[in-house]
């Protein structure tokens, strides 16, 4: 039978690439899942259904609410976001780690429904590199630049309830850092229980 | 401040091969530093005394253990086996990460005393493995080798109490998976709140 994976929640800083660090994992290595989240909000034209987000009316948004088909759900800006329930499932079913890049309410959302769920946080270096990097982008307005950094404040508050805080310094070794804590993870006592207890029996065995 | 080291135990089944793990892990990496156990048998003839133990009277050992200067301790066939403490704590503050190969007993008394030390347990990939290899020693009688079996019998009771289960079915990639467990738990959150409060302080600098 192969090895269930290992349901993991990534959240972190906005600024604090995430985003291209799951991309370039999922690029390297073929263990992982990326979970597709949906969403009421209308489509950007760059934006496909099924890869930045399902696409949904609210009537279809709260048919799967009410039908328990999403892991977690929240309301912003008066549109759902949520994680459906099916296509993570199947893939930790197929063994496959599978990730869930979502923000901290559904993160602990989550880790209450499935405690076994691996809660990573990204960051950037320090604070200051935070701020660059969202002051950097040069795409924004002082005031959206402002709400991101009152956010992060909040955002940083709920850093406790997560496992691993990981820094984003160089994309490369934090790639291989995350990738490195998942695969740990596989071998925590409480996720080899069956291979233990193998072992168990095959001693007792010998011992008769 | 350089950041604190890590105590960490490796306990295992004889013939998990531990030993020549732990060996190559001290040898590949400069980060780690192995603790010497005190005893109060006799040294063997190739033994050196702070090498392989620290070679006591029972009546120096017994002083250690009425000032608290042992982290554990436990009496074996009448001989005294513990961690002296000193040094220990000397190399956690210099940042150097601890390794305590000792059995089940001593790691649970430390896991008790120290609740944020590491818990690895070293194992063959199947009991087949295992019985080969105290078996395939050739130099144990079938008594002895029984009764190692039946002691791994109890030795397998308390893996629970531990955190990782590592297979070594290959030295190489034993070695590197003990030192990505060890390195990833500096990632933990728990382990990182001094830098998490440091960004937590100077976010709300920057929204004042």
């Amino acid at each position: 039978m192969k090895k269930k994976g290992i349901l993991v929640v990534v959240s972190g800083f906005s600024g604090s690439g995430k985003g291209t660090v799951m991309k370039e994992l999922l690029r390297r290595y073929d263990n992982y899942a990326l979970s597709v989240s949906a969403t009421t909000r209308e489509p950007r034209e760059d934006e496909e259904d099924g890869r930045e987000y399902f696409f949904k009316t609210r009537e279809e948004f709260e048919r799967m609410i009410a039908e328990d088909a999403l892991l977690e759900h929240a309301c912003y800006v008066e549109n759902y976001y949520g994680t459906p329930k099916a296509y993570v499932e199947e893939q930790l079913s197929l063994g496959k780690d599978v990730i869930l890049e979502i923000e901290i309410q559904g993160a602990l959302q989550i880790k209450k429904r499935y405690p076994d769920t691996l809660l990573l946080f990204l960051s950037p270096p320090d604070a200051q590199t935070l701020k660059r990097r969202l002051v950097g982008r040069g795409t924004e307005s002082m005031d959206v630049i402002e709400s991101r950094l009152s956010r992060a404040v909040e955002e940083a508050e709920g850093i406790e309830s997560y496992d691993y805080f990981v820094i984003n310094d160089d994309l490369d070794a934090c790639v291989e850092e995350v990738h490195e804590l998942i695969q740990g993870e596989h071998r925590r006592v409480s996720r080899s229980m069956e291979l233990i207890d193998e072992i168990r029996e095959e001693l007792k065995e010998f011992n008769k």
